[in-house]
């Protein structure tokens, strides 16, 4: 099985990998992490066309868990830049029979097409603007680990909906599994079609504010707008944070832009915050991710 | 034992690599590979002075897969460029006791050096346009595969000779397995003193067709010929290919320039082109290397 | 238990660092070397903010004698570039639980602002012009194995010691353990405050003499000298190490400046240079810590 778009996931598949994703986050917590070495003998390559941090340091982390080894391709000195063409690069890496493919790009389907070559699982770890399916999964694990469920609650998306795969991911995933999502952004950074809905409007009574990066340079390309004036806007404050449900939470896939999208007193807001539980939920989403498709890779294919 | 040249192979060395390699090639088909960590407590650094993608990737699977430990050297931001002599940079990292090194290097004789002052096995990998022998072996492990033997083979190898590890390695090896080796290419990227070939003359009869990349800088530099000239006049059309023995197979190490030294048709005929079972072979003759070497080395020197 | 500051250590913690890490100096010269995974459950963060080789490979190497898993986070491609803060980044990173992290940085104090956050071990690799204690801690366990002991020892320590962490850690660890140490340096390259000392008072009957890297760009900015005019005047020639107490030894922190701050012959010297045992002792020195401070941390914090 390959992990390209949360649409190609069954109901039970979410389940199971939002159940396991919960047993290695607490595993991730004991004093036995570490000690389970199920993926030793897997190799996982990290294709990373596209600069990460957080991602990649997240996938090799959940990787090193579970004993498998990960090998990471310098992208940045690859045969890419010798004309090689995409399609070529794949059946080279298949050739070497990698037991899992993790791959970000800032196109969007090449991880579909990735995973139309290799003959091992393929993880989509983002692809332009459509998709990054493990976050939507981390996101999800996060709530149902806050909320004990994720049916039911307001979700509003904040942000550069038009740019955005976090909020695509989330969209797909979250009604799924009973949530309402409302997204809301300036209205040059919606997807065509897409009624308008404020910031403010999106708020009001959620349960949930996750506020989406803003890219530097669209601020003032598309708005005209210096970063302060974003935030007044456009971004997370506590007194927009005010209008949401009671107990409301607030979530950023990160890197954030403080002062920009998010006010410094709610980023940092221990009771409110939840964007460092999603990172821990991010490394536990993507063992059970790892652990799930390599191993029934063949059966479930 | 070093792994430098093949010049510096035995007879029986480069047997028992070869049998090793179809041993592992097996293994990393079948459902254990990644099982055996023979090489688990050894450590290998992989320099790599040179960009490559293919080959990187191949030692560190072929090294993942048996266990090892390898880390790579960040060349581009190493004390290289702090002016450190390269004979000091090898007395640091052999004082580090790793159990083998890797090197690929633009300069000829780099890996002979640095192998000069290690104490471990020392791997060339391609350096600048001597030798590239763990290429050769795989592609006598790639021929032997197909055919069950090397011997009696004739082996077109077309293209940039003059600057090609892969050509002079080859052109070592597979004599020494009994194959017969012609070279051919464009007279000015011909060696000296090397009796001028046409490519259809060399391919006349052969059972194995080797393309070689060529740089698009030489192509403008030495040939003045677009991309599209080369393949009429250098590159391999299925017209040409036409000329070749009944069954005749194709390889090209990689990374391919498609419509310059290969026409895409031949390429992809999954009858004839052995590419991809070069890469697999690749990461199988390389782990018969790592584990030879590392392991034998105090006995074998 | 951290590492940031030689400060920050006990004695009793100085005098087990070294203890532990005389006995993985000589089990790297065993055969056994590598068999120990004690370490096999722990994930290592090496986070180099600023270029390194030996240190960033000598961190690896000691990782992985442990059977640690090590992430190296690509800084230079990282989310810093994207805006967010180091605290940000920090609290990420924390988020996913490693169990050590390494951190070079280019600011005085980043390790400790790093420790600050982290809830697991930090170590030092050097931060500005700051410290750099496992540099001191592999020195100091270089000379106890060359002498039997650092009590009593004379350690001249020559260059650009206002820049130099090597000096500042120096300076703080030998004094503890019973060596008397003399900084000298040009005059410019000498820290407020600190007498005036010329190098050849310094190498005066000293038993050790340790010679700093110096800037190539600091060499005309301050001095105005061309490197043959700084070996001449304040490096570490033949005639100059003559006036040292009979036996004396020779040390470099790396990457050497030949002919500038260090003559080839003197370098060289089988009998006198500690250079590579240096190196050697910085893979046991670190195994030592990466060790006592992974596995003792939340005993002894």
């Amino acid at each position: 099985m390959d992990l390209i778009s949360i649409d190609s996931l069954s109901d039970s598949q979410i389940e199971r990998l939002l159940a396991e994703g919960r047993r290695w986050l607490e595993y991730n917590r004991s004093e036995s992490r570490g000690t389970d070495k199920r993926l030793q003998s897997k190799l996982v390559f990290n294709l990373f066309y596209e600069n990460s941090t957080r991602t990649a340091m997240s996938f090799a982390a959940a990787a090193h868990r579970l004993g498998a080894s990960s090998v990471f391709l310098p992208v940045e000195q690859s045969s890419i830049k010798k004309g090689e063409t995409f399609e070529d690069t794949a059946r080279t890496l298949n050739a070497m029979r990698p037991d899992v493919v993790v791959i970000r790009h800032r196109e969007n389907g090449a991880p579909a097409a990735m995973a139309g070559i290799m003959e091992c699982a393929v993880i989509n770890a983002g692809d332009g603007t459509n998709e990054h399916p493990t976050q939507a999964l981390l996101d999800a694990l996060t709530l149902s680990t806050r909320f004990g469920r994720v049916e039911g609650l307001k979700v509003a998306i904040c942000g550069d909906i038009r740019h955005s795969r976090v909020a695509r991911s989330n969209a797909k995933l979250l009604p799924r599994l009973g949530a309402e999502v409302r997204l809301a952004g300036p209205a040059s950074l919606m997807p065509e079609g897409l009624p308008a809905l404020s910031i403010d409007e999106a708020i009001d009574g959620a349960d949930v504010v996750m506020m989406l990066r803003v890219q530097r340079e669209r601020l003032e390309e598309e708005l005209g707008d210096a970063p302060g004036e974003y935030l007044e806007r456009y971004g997370l404050t506590s007194d927009r944070l005010a209008k949401a449900a009671p107990g409301a939470v607030v979530m950023h896939p990160g890197p954030m832009n403080r002062g920009v999208e998010i006010a410094d007193d709610v980023a940092d807001d221990p009771h409110r915050s939840l964007i460092q539980l999603q990172v821990e939920a991010g490394v536990a989403v993507r063992m059970a991710c790892l652990d799930l498709l390599s191993v029934g890779y063949r059966d479930a294919n």
